[in-house]
């Protein structure tokens, strides 16, 4: 895999959240907003519950695709990164420099109980992005 | 199928986008974003591109799950509608209808040239919700 450039690792780490899609069991397509954290290589990490439907489809296929846009109603401006992944539970030293991260990023967990519940580690094995690496096309505002 | 309460109906009709999620050939998920219109009862349509990886996905399987969200960095204030839908290639009057609505919802079409390309009737077949048909928790902001 050819790595992430900058600007693309950049969106990435800003992002305050993402869409994962995953395949249930019968092959039906799921899909959920998740607030991510990113090691700023090529794992993204998310917490979810471990009896939803996502983890349920992980069990079953480790295959995840992360969406990252950001939507414009000045279409010149729409943006994304699209990560292809593969999920695993991340346990020991990982899960900790993952919660380090989360709970830097999002203060929001502390006030609702900071508890891991099924933290994955999504490793990216493909990505495309749109609109990310190009230069804006208006400076002016 | 249970109806779309109205509250679920005015979140999904404002919509500006959405995420799609769909399984490709082999069994990969896929996810973008696109800019839908709806119906107001339980089909919601969007054009994609007819090479694209979502349009080849959908001829395998129509299956494709529909997201509208809504992040806030107040959770409290976090909102979505999951729309679980079977994909169609609009024709004939469908089309037209649909055409209609999306020019009046997206003027931006105009200046790109207005061509449909592959427009997907997405025929509702089980959803969920959270946030939209329950009274906002904070009133006050």
């Amino acid at each position: 895999m050819e790595a992430l450039p900058e600007a693309v690792k950049h969106f990435v780490r800003e992002a305050r959240v993402c869409r994962i899609a995953s395949v249930r069991p019968g092959g039906e397509p799921h899909v959920i907003p998740v607030c991510p954290v990113f090691d700023g290589d090529s794992t993204v990490y998310v917490d979810i519950g471990g009896r939803y439907t996502t983890a349920e489809a992980l069990r079953d296929d480790p295959r995840i695709a992360v969406l990252i846009d950001e939507y414009d109603d000045n279409w010149a401006r729409l943006k994304g990164v699209l990560l292809r992944c593969r999920a695993e539970e991340a346990t020991g030293e990982e899960l900790e420099r993952a919660w380090a991260m989360i709970r830097e990023k999002f203060p929001q967990y502390k006030p609702i109980g900071w508890e891991p519940r099924l933290t994955l580690a999504l490793s990216v094995y493909d990505w495309r992005q749109w609109g990310v690496t190009a230069p804006p096309r208006y400076e002016t505002e």
